[in-house]
C-alpha cells in the first residue's frame, strides 16, 4: 500500500571469509555498486537503513561506522534486526519510508562480518537465537540442533531420507558454481554430502549453511524517481511478515513452519494468490535454506508442495530450472553463503538481476510471469519475511 | 507525509535497577498499559517494532522473547537500533508503516535491561558506541570521556562553569521528584552535584545519566482507527533525523552538535518553523541530557538559545515551567533514567500525557500551543531524532 516502491540499483560484495575487509569496507563494496547502478550519488539518498546483527563485531554502531566510510555521515539512518531475516526487515523499513512519502530515495545496506569472532563464539551466539533463558541455558541446544529437531520429525513422519536432504545441497551448490559472488562457487556430489560429518544428526556439514562474511545493497526509489533513473525498475509488489514463539517447545507441530506459512498467507492475500498454487505465479524463488531441511519445509509452507511432499520436489528435480519452480538459483544460503544481516538484501539483488535477465546464463531463470518470491527466515522460524518482486508496478487500492 | 499517524495508547514501566523483572516482564509492564489505554487487544495489532539495543542481555532475540510473553507471537515484528536514540528510531519505523498504509495499528516497545551485565561491561560496551577501531581501541576513551571533550571545549570558549552544568541536573532532579516512574524521583541541591566525584573532568557523577532498566510502549494508529479509539489523539506531526561521523575526531567543531542541528532543521522545515525561534512553537520539550553538557548543547542546536548562550538559559531558569520553554519535565535522562532502547519511547509517553494534561500537577506544562518537541541522541551525536507531537492533525501536502 502507499506509493509504489522500485529497486533502481543493486550491489553485492563477494561472500566468503573476508578477513581482508573491515565491516565498512565490506559494506562499501556493495554500496558503491548500488549507487553506480542507480546512477545516483551519496548526497542524493534521503535515508539509509542498515541490516546488521552484530554480536560478533567489535563495532556496535556499525551503521555510523559504515556511513562515515561511505562518505554519507549526516544522513538519516537506523539499523534493523530480525535475526537471519535482518536484511528483509531492512528492506521493509526502507520500503515503508518511501511508500509513506517520507523519503524518495533510500539505500538499504545489509552487512555481516561473522568471521571477526572465533567460530565457537559465533556458534554460541547463534545458539542463543531463540529463547536463551529456557532453551539454550537449560537444554544447551545449538542452532543445528534446533533444525535437527525439524529434520528428525519430518523424516519420521514422511519417510524422507538423508539423501533427500543432501539433494537440496547438491542443487544449491550446482547453481552457486555459476555465481562468482558465492562463498562456495563449486558443485558437490550427493556422495560428498552424504559422507560429510554429522553436525547434529541427521544434519551433516554439507546440510548446513556456512559462517559467511558479506554485504549487499539496494537503492529504493519512489515511482517518480524510478522513472527518471531507469528504464527497467523492479517493483516491490508485496511484503508479508510473521513471527513465532521464541521457545520451540511452545510450537505445536515441528512439521509446519508457522512463521513462513503466516508470512506467505499475508503476502499472497495482498496479491490475490491461493497458497496451494502459488508456484504458478512466480518465475523463480529464493527460500531460506539455512539447513537443507529448511528448504523442504519452506516448499510446503509456501505452497510449492503439499504438506509432507516437499522432499519429492527436490527428488524429482522440480526446483531446478525447467521444473515446477526454480529455487535458489544464486546458490542459496547453503552455497552462496549466509552473512545474516546481508542475506535478505542479497536476495533482493538476485531477484532484481534475475527479473532483468542479467545473471550468468547457466543460472538465469526464464522470465515469463515477471514476478519472483524471496523467503527469508529469522532464527528457527522466529521471524519470516516474504518479499515479492515484480516487473509490473503494483496495483494499489 | 503519507497518512496522519496518532498515538492512541501509552504505557511505561518503573525505571530503575530492575533485577526483579526479566526483559519480557519489563516490556509487558509497558505493553499492557499501552494496550489498555488504547482499548485494544493483542490480536488487533498489525505490526510491532521493538527498540532494544541489547549487548548486555543474554537474549539476543529480545523481540520474539517479549512477544511470546505478551501473547503476541505470530505478529509481524522487527527490532530497531540507533544507539541511545533507538526508541525514537522504533517510533519512526512504526510511523512509516502506518503512514504508508501497510498497517493501521502498530505497537512500539522500547526496552532495556542494562543492569543484567556488571557495570564495567556496560561501561565498556557504551564506550564502543562510536568508532571502536580508531577511537576506543587506540585512545581508550569512555563515553563520559567523549562528553567531557564537549564540556571542556564549551567551558573554555564560553566561560560556562561546572555550576552551570550542575544546574541542569538540579532542574531535572526537581521534576523527577514528581514523577513516580523515574529512576531517581528525588531533588538534589547544587552543592550535592558539585561535591559528587568526577567521572571525567569536568563531568561528575551527578552530571551523568544512570545505568537504568526500563520499558515504554505506545500504540500508533491511522486516522480512521484513532478516531474510533479515542477522543484525544496526539499526532506525530513531524520527524527529523540525522547522523554524524563515527569518529569524533572527524567533526570540525565540538561546540556544535551537528546531528541535532541537522535533525532539527529537517523537522522544522516540514513545519515551516525558523530554528532561531523554535521555542515559540512548543509548550515544552525533552532534550537528550545523557550528560548535563548535552542538554546545554541541545538548547543551542535546537534554537532555544543562541550559540554559546545555552548555559544562560539554565542559569536564568528559563527551562523551568514558566520560563522560555520548559525542558525535561519528566526528569530527563539524568533523573528519570536512560534505559537506552526505551528512552525515545518513554519520551513519547511523556509527550502524549503532557499534551493531554494528565501528568502530576507539579510537573504539568501549561498547554497552549498544543505542540511539543522530543530530541533523542544516539551515541555522542552519532544519531539524532526530533519528533514533534501535536494535538492538531498534521496538514499534509
Amino acid at each position: 500500500m502507499g506509493r509504489p516502491v522500485a529497486v533502481v540499483g543493486t550491489g553485492i560484495a563477494k561472500y566468503g571469509v573476508r578477513n581482508d575487509a573491515s565491516i565498512a569496507e565490506l559494506a562499501w563494496e556493495a554500496i558503491h555498486g548500488a549507487l553506480a547502478e542507480a546512477g545516483v550519488e551519496q548526497k542524493d539518498i534521503d535515508i539509509v537503513v542498515v541490516g546488521n546483527v552484530g554480536g560478533w563485531s567489535s563495532e556496535p554502531l556499525s551503521s555510523v561506522v559504515l556511513l562515515e566510510y561511505a562518505g554519507m555521515s549526516g544522513k538519516p539512518v537506523y539499523r534493523v534486526e530480525a535475526a537471519c531475516a535482518t536484511g528483509s526487515a531492512a528492506i521493509k523499513a526502507a520500503h515503508d519510508a518511501i511508500a509513506s512519502g517520507e523519503a524518495d530515495l533510500a539505500l538499504v545496506v545489509g552487512v555481516e562480518r561473522m568471521n571477526e569472532s572465533p567460530t565457537p563464539i559465533v556458534v554460541e551466539f547463534i545458539g542463543r537465537a531463540g529463547n536463551y533463558f529456557w532453551e539454550f541455558e537449560n537444554f544447551g541446544l545449538t542452532f543445528p540442533g534446533y533444525y535437527a529437531l525439524y529434520a528428525t520429525a519430518y523424516m519420521d513422519k514422511y519417510r524422507a531420507t538423508e539423501e533427500d536432504l543432501c539433494r537440496v545441497a547438491v542443487k544449491n551448490h550446482y547453481y552457486a558454481s555459476f555465481n562468482p559472488k558465492a562463498h562456495f562457487p563449486r558443485k558437490i556430489s550427493l556422495e560428498q554430502c552424504m559422507q560429510s560429518r554429522y553436525i547434529a544428526w541427521p544434519l551433516k556439514l554439507f546440510d548446513s549453511s556456512p559462517i559467511t562474511d558479506g554485504a549487499a545493497a539496494v537503492v529504493l526509489a519512489s515511482e517518480e524517481l524510478a522513472k527518471k533513473l531507469t528504464d527497467s525498475p523492479v517493483w516491490i509488489e508485496a511484503i508479508g511478515m510473521a513471527s513465532d514463539t521464541s521457545n520451540l517447545s511452545k510450537r505445536p507441530d515441528f512439521l509446519v513452519h508457522r512463521a513462513s506459512l503466516w508470512a506467505a498467507e499475508r503476502a499472497f492475500k495482498k496479491l490475490g494468490i491461493e497458497r496451494e498454487e502459488s508456484y504458478k505465479h512466480f518465475d523463480f524463488a529464493n527460500v531460506h535454506d539455512a539447513f537443507t531441511i529448511a528448504e523442504i519445509l519452506a516448499y510446503e509452507a509456501l505452497g510449492f508442495a503439499k504438506w509432507g511432499e516437499g522432499y519429492k520436489l527436490v527428488r524429482e528435480e522440480q526446483t531446478y530450472i525447467g521444473g515446477l519452480i526454480p529455487v535458489n538459483l544464486d546458490g542459496g544460503l547453503k552455497a552462496k553463503g549466509h552473512p545474516i544481516g546481508a542475506t535478505g538484501v542479497g536476495m533482493a539483488v538476485e531477484h532484481v538481476r534475475q527479473l532483468q535477465q542479467r545473471v550468468e546464463k547457466e543460472r538465469q531463470a526464464p522470465i515469463v510471469k515477471g514476478r519472483s518470491l524471496a523467503h527469508n527466515v529469522g532464527g528457527t522460524g522466529h521471524y519470516a519475511f516474504i518479499t515479492v518482486y515484480s516487473l509490473e508496478k503494483p496495483r494499489r487500492p
